[in-house]
């Protein structure tokens, strides 16, 4: 199963425990009972590595140690109640590693800690402009004796491998002997190990005066990862000479270093650290290339690494940002978005993926869901340059060969491929047989995400480099799990989870008869183009992909022509599933506040004979093919289930936000769209200490984008419908879009298009063209 | 889920292993490789306690330890892939309990340990006609120093709290010196613990010349169990003097007693144990009441113990035995199954029930299933006297709270009752949501067997002392289960389970709909009696049960009349749920032999969406309420459904072997009977080792007497319409019918009516009517 949540705004107070700002998140109180939740929304992270903000000195209050290294995960053996054939032996889980952000602190021989210390003032600040976590308190560690700290830290996203802090004690009014221990920490866990076992081993450590390195291998998987530190100490400006004693334990590395700080003098000392893994060297070349990147970060010295870091912000804002006046909350919610997804995949990898908890905590095991497909394609492609979305394509075909053998293990042959609902390396990672098994629409996605990227982007060689491989594959798997009904007369998809996971086993799940009857068709299309456009390689894509043209196409045909779709005519709506209005039909406004979110409250049997929806699934079709349906029908299906989905996922309300802002519902898209934009910062389901939903986040930038935007690309066009809520002046958003990098501002009297870089362009707006020469700009009166 | 076996008998190889005979289960050669199955086949019980038929002296090879106590559980923590609501947290399993058998022996310093040792000869035996185990050995542990050996062992059905062994040793050879230890050994475990946890404590122990003991508490669940031991030695008939030396470890009790015998001689160890526990006794009791029991065995000595075991297994057979002449192996097979059935129950005890591997292994946790109703009550009904089965009954009714809990849990009220898939005492113990939650036809089956056991035993007071409070309750269970479909105009019940476990979360399972109509159309004629018959007792009823009448029984009335059952004009059949026929055709013919059982090689949703059905399912249906439905009606869908079951549970072939013989089907009948008479002692499925089907072999015994015997009760009278295999000369069995004891016996030509015991009786045979008067006998010749 996956992530649910409940939106309940009625109900739940909302926690306005972090201060409203346009580029940060502000804490300016110490809650130890909000420290996990903190330490996941101010977690850190580069593409290439994260962490939560945990403390860098001890903390002993309830804290979730979590640091992350992309790609690097451990086989963890499953764990079932009952085993069915077909489960996964093992899965992949996302890999808590060694500690490095750790400087223990002592004050005349006390600890510093601030769950036993005094706290007399305490600030925190996540920077989504520049890229930073902050922290500024005042302590007492011993009655009187007052201590100003001052901690900054960040994970390069100019220099991957790197990491920087700079901490600063000031005695206040004491003059105090001061130790630091920036130290590594080797000894780490997974809390959700299922059998409680520990996933790395040390190979190799060392520490000498200044710096310090630690190897950790992953069991089983064998991934290895080094962490290397130095660091240097300066009072008042002045480098240190305090004297330094080496920590070299099982698994911990370090140096201790102790001095005395004379009242109001400040004693900072930075910490850098590389992290390079054998995803990117030879495991025997790890220590060597780890001190090769820290001593590049040492050379560059706290400030000028920091600069690099921020002027790499600066570009990733200059083509994501979206400004929001008038609507201090949604400002603030939309730039978390953004700031968490470009900071959880930067695109340059293609082994990479976005997890939906990136690297803000372990839930969840593996990274990769069709959440990407289906949600966060789109913001790549409209914030990044064309190979961060082909990354994410690539990273699919590279699976495809397990995406065969997975196929095979359900009994599907020739070449079919189910890819996993989860996976880190193209290996199931779940094991739930109604979503592992059941939950096959995930291939439609993954398929529809080739469609969208060659949308966007016009690269239709895409379809003869990587695309028509997985498409034929893909196809091969809905021709073999369809089967012909001879009272329907038609062909059936039978025991299918759909998007929405509040029915299991259900028959003809209108959405997955859909994904499956498109893919083939488009499978098709697809064909017919590389066959009048590269004969040569069309060839080659038949002979590597063994395709027996004339075979495999005629029963896709029929597949395509006499697929099940399950309607009710009465209602002019399309059917869920076989037998959807055989339940009581019931309203979300009819359900008792106590019962809700009901996968809390209702036994699991109760959830799937109700007719409440947990996430848009009906929509979710109509959503990605809006084209093919005229408003009436959008409007009748719409009406239909909108009352009847719960939205207790979070991918649900941005779908049904940019249909209700397509039906001119205002209301209920503004409404839709707060459930989904500031769902972590605010934690509506108190369960942000486990992470944050990273996936639902590319959904959010849709509901803006797409849905008040009314962003569309059709025919190698971008399509521009913007309606403003009533409560936002107005709305700015950057889209890259091929050639061109564009401005769109929109307001409640006029539209302005700013073409800022790239040739011509030629724009439909509100179904009117226009067209904007190279660094020029448009603007048209509207009536919102 | 529930067990599954498959049956090939075309690709699998017959377990040959034991030798047949018509009384005894016997192995005349030790193969190391299958004493764990045959650690299950020769499993004693004597319905209080029973255990594998493990070695007492020491065994160093592949052994699976198991000793229970009925009714004795442990509740362990549930372990799951992924939490559901409503899932117990706790469940109750049957648990490994102390080891009373051991007899350590050595000789001339040597452990006798027939794993290491070289064995000249060996042969076992299972007297089921005496209810003994016995084992007879030629073996060498040091060259040629030759050994013989004989053990006998039994469970004192007689006295449930005592277990008694002789085993004597005889050095042919050579002058020995022999040591036996014999022991009790707390320090045990349950192979299927969820987190290797240990269950039981030792709370005091002690040894003394001559004798030892231990008590022994189940964590959490507070059971505690005395296991006491005396023992004598006699060497050649007399008694020994030999020293004793004490034994008295962790967990470990015992003696250690040491002496020479020369050459020829025999010693012999009778070892004598009291099993009593906290069920029966006070803890604080528990030590003086099993010395209390053990002075008492001790004190008749081994052979008068036996002797009124002996006796007591006389009388049990003199009601249940079934003698098949001229098919040695269906002789054995069905007294195997009777034999078992009678070890596993006595029927003495309401808090006890039925366990799927009863004292012979761990797996499938709790001990009580539906099976119990659908399966196991007919045989104790006719095989013993009315309270065993009412026993069955009652523990049910004892249940009624929680099964009222358990209900509450899934979000029902109001006093409806859904009891446990799996149960020991109340609580759920399953924790799959297919299952669990959705398999609710269990609670027809229930009330199923009250409305059985008052059709066999005419005792229609058992609706107003118990019946009535358990078929309320069920009833108001499937009036809050079922809703209105507008669509279709019927009541239906969406989301369940049927018997067919190849299907879960159909809507309208045509046996749990008809399982569901059926309750609530009894319990409305079981409250018209008791209203009719008993003014008084029925407002007791109504009043206990806070039942509004009026209210209530209008609603039901409804249901009844408008449910929804599924149905094929075209094919004149019941369809087994909604959409069965949008599904591939296929016949079990078609599948691919190496793909069988398909539980074993296909993935969950594959079995799922084929047509494929694990046992009876419809069929079952119509095997209850057979009288409702002419013959047309259940040979089509007999000759639907039988083609396309796969019979991979062990509870299947029973009911589809009694509607074959119905409708004719004689090669058909006597193929499925044999897939159940000898499905553990051939083996079929190479799982034995885990222990005995022990709920199926009620299936077989009704498929001798209600299939081939043709034996129905129904308006208070026997019906009788007896057909033979081929294969058979004969079958006689004995039945218990309210105050009469009778033996049937069918050959070709003639069946014989002996009314052994009991007032003139009238029976219809073959649709006439006879009468027998008191111990007469009536012959009727007839053609088979």
């Amino acid at each position: 199963m996956k992530w649910s949540v409940g939106f309940h705004r009625k109900e739940k107070k909302m926690n306005n425990h972090y201060k409203v700002n346009e580029w940060s998140v502000i804490e300016e109180a110490f809650h130890p009972e909000m420290q996990e939740a903190s330490e996941s929304i101010f977690s850190l992270g580069n593409g290439r590595m994260g962490q939560r903000a945990n403390f860098e000195e001890a903390y002993s209050g309830a804290s979730l140690q979590g640091s992350y290294i992309a790609g690097i995960y451990y086989p963890d053996k499953t764990r079932v109640g009952w085993w069915k054939n077909g489960y996964p032996e093992f899965f992949a889980k996302v890999l808590n590693s060694p500690n490095w952000i750790g400087i223990c602190v002592e004050i005349d021989g006390h600890k510093l800690d601030l769950h036993t210390c005094t706290l007399h003032s305490f600030r925190r600040e996540l920077n989504m402009k520049h890229g930073f976590l902050s922290r500024s308190f005042t302590v007492s560690c011993e009655e009187g004796k007052m201590l100003e700290v001052n901690v900054m830290r960040f994970l390069s996203i100019a220099d991957d491998e790197i990491g920087a802090i700079s901490y600063s004690v000031k005695p206040i009014n004491f003059d105090a002997e001061i130790a630091f221990t920036p130290y590594i920490d080797g000894n780490v866990k997974n809390m959700d190990s299922n059998y409680d076992e520990h996933f790395w081993d040390v190979i190799d450590s060392g520490a000498k005066e200044g710096s310090a390195f630690l190897i950790s291998k992953t069991r089983k998987s064998e991934f290895s990862a080094s962490f290397a530190m130095k660091y240097e100490v300066s009072i008042d400006g002045e480098q240190s000479d305090w004297p330094v004693e080496l920590i070299h334990n099982q698994g911990f590395v370090g140096n201790k270093v102790k001095g005395r700080v004379l009242k109001g003098k400040e004693v900072i000392i930075y910490k850098y650290v590389s992290v390079v893994s054998s995803m990117n060297y030879p495991e025997k070349d790890l220590l060597e290339s780890g001190k090769k990147s820290l001593e590049r970060a040492f050379n560059l010295k706290f400030d000028t690494l920091f600069k690099n870091h921020q002027e790499h912000w600066e570009e990733n804002w200059s083509r994501s940002d979206i400004i929001i006046d008038g609507d201090p909350l949604a400002q603030q919610g939309i730039r978390f978005n953004i700031f968490h997804l470009n900071q959880t995949y930067s695109g340059r990898d293609e082994r990479l993926n976005i997890g939906p908890k990136g690297f803000t905590g372990e839930k969840y095991g593996g990274s990769t869901y069709w959440d990407t497909e289906a949600y966060l394609v789109s913001f790549y492609l409209s914030t990044a340059n064309e190979d961060v979305a082909r990354n994410l394509l690539i990273y699919r075909h590279k699976h495809l060969q397990r995406a065969i053998e997975n196929a095979e293990k359900l009994g599907f042959k020739d070449g079919a491929a189910l890819y996993p609902m989860v996976t880190m390396d193209g290996q199931e990672c779940h094991n739930e047989w109604e979503i592992t098994f059941e939950e096959i629409h995930r291939n439609g996605a993954i398929a529809y995400a080739i469609y969208n990227y060659i949308r966007y982007t016009g690269n239709k060689d895409y379809l003869l480099d990587y695309g028509l491989d997985v498409l034929i594959a893909i196809s091969r798997f809905w021709k073999q799990r369809v089967n012909w009904s001879d009272v329907k007369g038609k062909y059936v998809i039978l025991g299918v989870t759909g998007p929405n996971e509040y029915e299991n086993n259900v028959n003809n799940n209108w959405y997955t008869n859909l994904m499956a009857q498109w893919t083939l068709k488009y499978t098709m299309e697809s064909l017919e183009y590389a066959k009048n456009n590269d004969a040569f390689r069309f060839k080659e894509i038949l002979s590597r992909n063994n395709f027996n043209e004339k075979k495999e196409i005629d029963n896709w045909s029929d597949i395509v022509e006499n697929m099940c779709f399950p309607h009710s005519e009465e209602k002019n709506i399309f059917l869920q599933q076989d037998g959807y209005l055989d339940k009581e039909q019931r309203f979300a406004s009819d359900l008792d506040p106590s019962e809700s979110p009901i996968n809390q409250h209702w036994s699991w049997d109760r959830i799937l004979r109700s007719c409440y929806i947990k996430q848009a699934d009906v929509l979710q079709g109509i959503y990605f093919f809006e084209e093919d349906y005229d408003l009436e029908t959008i409007k009748a299906n719409y009406d239909f289930y909108e009352p009847r989905t719960l939205h207790e996922s979070s991918l649900s309300p941005c779908v049904h936000s940019i249909l209700a802002n397509r039906l001119g519902y205002d209301k209920k898209a503004y409404e839709l769209y707060l459930r989904t934009s500031r769902l972590d910062i605010d934690d509506y389901n108190h369960e942000v200490k486990e992470g944050l939903h990273i996936t639902s986040m590319g959904g959010t930038w849709m509901s803006v984008v797409y849905g008040f935007g009314g962003f569309r690309v059709k025919d190698d066009m971008i399509h521009l419908n913007p309606h403003l809520p009533d409560q936002w002046k107005s709305l700015s958003f950057r889209i890259v879009f091929r050639k061109n990098e564009i401005r769109i501002h929109i307001n409640g009297s006029k539209v302005v298009i700013e073409n800022e870089k790239g040739p011509r362009l030629e724009i439909m707006l509100k179904g009117k063209n226009v067209i904007i020469e190279e660094k020029s700009s448009f603007l048209q009166n509207i009536e919102n």
